[in-house]
């Protein structure tokens, strides 16, 4: 009773700050910044448990090997030390050599954007939140969930270069199937480069695609195909083919973009009970023996390539075979994964998941239950950080303003609490003194304007307020500001003669569109 | 594209669950138990750091002081060493008294429930959820949000009872004001004590209430005014209206239950920028005064009375001076508090808190960026752990659905994982090999059935299911799970004759309702 009646306070206090500003100015979004945790990473498991996962992992590259699909691939681990039998894919690998080549990898690298306030480094305790990536379907409230296509994606692309939260895009947004399969990467890339200058993703689908986009970013970067892979401006992301399989177009992707000094995310999608074992620890010592092969060979294609350490280690739902993400399993997975890429120095990537069917509640706990840990967890890659529904089908335009939400308050809650002598505030209590009021303080007003978080979506009017003016849900105004923030959207300055260079570069390759694989 | 690949998967292999099962079957929550974190708790500030609060709260107390209204209340704190002159209701502490007397509390206690599968404990890793309280108004999506009243009051008590992960009461779920303010507190302790067999509480409105509270409790236990201090079966929540003051009827209930060996969670309400400074620092200071001072108090009542260090620091969102809960500044001073707490030796409280209007994903973010500083800070009792809305303005049923399923999986989240030779199965691993899967493998099928969280209420269905079976988010779903659960409810058992005399008792006090302070 005396902690709500205190409350009731509020309703006093609140007036509706929505009818004094416009649409444009309620737009409150946090400053582009650099992020880093100043916390020490939380460990899950104990040192000795990370061993035994660790020795698990030696012993399932020694014992049972990896299958790597390429031919060109498996030459190139048999020159390195590889068991590599003739006849078959099978490539088993020594603990000692696997270690060797990981340990060739740099601990903390830099990604260059269109300009160098874009630059992002990742390791040590760096965070970057990435776009949705990869979603075949698209959805928000008025259209509904439709097939993914080029005016979505560009608007996801819009979006992103606007929401300052959002560092990089970890792939395409969503996939524009109305684009033709065999150049839909140039317009992609052609987005990525003009509608934003953050950094970007080249998919590992065969050795033209990634290529294609190297040319196109030397092109945006006044960058030759030697020169670029000192100032690298793209990732891709390999995903193995669990259980422990790569696959041909990943590893000549693999082959393109590490050759050319670009950075490459190595995520194994190691589904406890489906891909994996049943059993967390397994589904890890898996995830890692797979992460480290394929992070052993980038070093081996060049010493020195920048790579990621990303795990991807949820359960499926044991009915139904359904994946789960955001699960309290997921969280462990997650802490753990950061374990190992520490373990290992390597930077790690992780994801802000979810299998919500729709951008509603279940869609923001699941995502929290990632996103703590993987903060947490020291992650330097937060993999489809805003926009993820219904497990990576959906790319939702209201889960994108939600996550943007839960982002800034994360990024807000890394930054750290001042501890001194004027934030300790003795003279201010003294002045109120007991059964006062802070409001009007100096000690208050010299800091209200910045002392707190103000968030984007949340909103914290009255009851009666919040009713007035039509009762809407949190994904409904995620809704609304979607569109304020496209209205908004500024596109990033391009020189004309870049313009007009890639637009060459594109008519040349869609007069012979194959792609060489 | 990859990544997405793969989830496809998904749409193959699940069916339709629902449809095969009785509603009833369809509750499929966590079973009872007691909770403990194996993990350290997690610090935000530093020793040193930790140290500055402390003493800056040690000389807010002895420099500034704090008003203790209640003149019996000044008169014990004079007996016992603080400095209190006549014709002031303000009291100066010296900071080694306060910590003799603090230093007399109980680090851990038990507080026994109506069965002894229901005794909990209170300090060291243990973690107790409670129902919402204090609410005056109540909500569920057919009804709207409407005021307090003995039906929906009972209702909570039912749900409180078969939620397995809720392990207490914090208070009233909702007021019921449709009860005659006197004797109301009759009719809410006959339902704890006949609706539910867990541990619950009495209100500090005087002493009289929680006198008629403890007089029931020993009727339906079978104790004495004398003996039910060695088993102590009921808490009390103490607000200090901040800043530096404790009401008259606080400490008198106060007095009454500490006497009496019942519990004691003192609980600041220091919001920063209202009634603490608009640092977060100072609101920790003032509040670590303020429970310091009158968790000394109750050892001066009886030394050793158990007694619970309750935090509830958040901030004001500075334009409109509503209160904001579940933010960035939130989950910081929820850990500092945690921190304070263990520096005493104190076993903590800390709260499941949201400020959203509607049972919606805002409410659900805003709950996880309180709910995993909570646990990761050792939070001994989580107060408004599930049905908590608008800033406790509001008891909702659905809300208290989305925070069981948020609470189970907490709860499971601070289950260890098993590392061992058999759960990092690399036999299974080396069975199924490169390119195979693991749903009919022996190790799967030894495991399947316990080996991942079940949820309660997240649909982890594909989007095609889901639509067909009319498209239900999360907060529909939990409207319909209430209703289920409500259906289910099963009345602990209770002895006629305790009932009989409880309702004599109750019959008696009605002829005198007076309330006598």
């Amino acid at each position: 009773m005396a902690e709500a009646g205190r409350r009731t306070r509020r309703r006093e206090r609140t007036r509706d700050r929505a009818a004094s500003e416009s649409p444009k100015q309620r737009i409150k979004q946090s400053v582009w910044r650099h992020l880093r945790s100043p916390y020490p990473p939380l460990p899950l498991v104990s040192e000795d448990e990370l061993e035994a996962i660790h020795t698990a992992s030696l012993r399932i590259l020694s014992e049972i090997g990896i299958d790597f699909l390429d031919d060109t691939a498996r030459t190139i681990l048999k020159q390195h030390g590889a068991e590599v039998r003739g006849g078959s894919e099978r490539v088993r690998l020594d603990p000692e050599m696997v270690l060797e080549y990981v340990a060739k990898a740099p601990s903390e690298f830099t990604l260059h954007g269109g300009r160098p306030e874009r630059d992002l480094t990742f390791g040590s305790n760096h965070v970057n939140f990435c776009c949705i990536a990869s979603a075949p379907f698209c959805s928000d409230l008025e259209g509904g969930r439709r097939d993914g296509n080029y005016a979505d994606f560009n608007n996801f692309c819009r979006l992103t270069q606007s929401a300052n939260i959002l560092h990089m895009f970890g792939g395409y947004p969503v996939e524009p199937i109305d684009l033709p399969p065999d150049t839909r990467h140039l317009d992609c890339h052609y987005s990525f480069l003009t509608l934003s200058d953050k950094v970007h993703h080249a998919y590992s689908l065969g050795r033209q695609r990634p290529s294609d986009a190297i040319d196109m970013l030397c092109i945006a970067r006044g960058e030759t195909r030697d020169s670029i892979a000192e100032r690298p401006g793209m990732h891709s992301i390999i995903n193995t083919s669990s259980p422990l399989r790569v696959d041909i177009p990943m590893l000549q992707g693999l082959m393109e973009m590490s050759a050319h000094g670009q950075a490459i995310c190595v995520t194994p999608f190691t589904l406890s009970g489906a891909m994996s074992p049943v059993t967390i620890a397994g589904a890890l010592a898996q995830q890692n023996a797979e992460a480290l092969a394929v992070i052993a060979f980038t070093q081996m294609v060049r010493a020195g390539a920048p790579v990621i350490y990303g795990g991807f280690t949820s359960n499926v739902d044991m009915r139904s075979g359904a994946p789960a993400f955001g699960t309290p399993e997921y969280a462990k997975a997650a802490l753990v994964g950061g374990q190992l890429a520490r373990k290992y120095g390597l930077p790690y990537r992780s994801t802000n998941a979810n299998a919500s069917n729709a951008p509603d509640a279940q869609a923001a706990w699941e995502s929290m239950m990632s996103l703590w840990p993987v903060i947490l967890g020291h992650t330097n890659m937060v993999m489809h950080a805003a926009g993820w529904l219904e497990g990576g089908l959906t790319a939702s335009f209201e889960k994108f303003v939600i996550d943007l939400e839960l982002l800034q308050g994360m990024a807000s809650f890394i930054e750290p609490l001042e501890i001194s002598e004027a934030s300790l505030a003795i003279d201010a209590i003294k002045d109120v003194g007991p059964g006062g009021h802070f409001f009007g303080t100096p000690h208050t007003l010299e800091r209200y304007e910045t002392a707190f978080y103000e968030p984007l979506l949340s909103d914290w009017r009255n009851f009666e307020s919040w009713e007035e003016a039509g009762s809407l849900d949190a994904t409904a105004r995620a809704n609304r500001l979607y569109r304020a923030m496209l209205d908004a959207y500024e596109a990033p300055k391009i020189d004309p003669a870049i313009d007009e260079e890639l637009k060459a570069y594109m008519a040349k390759r869609r007069e012979n569109p194959g792609i060489q694989q």
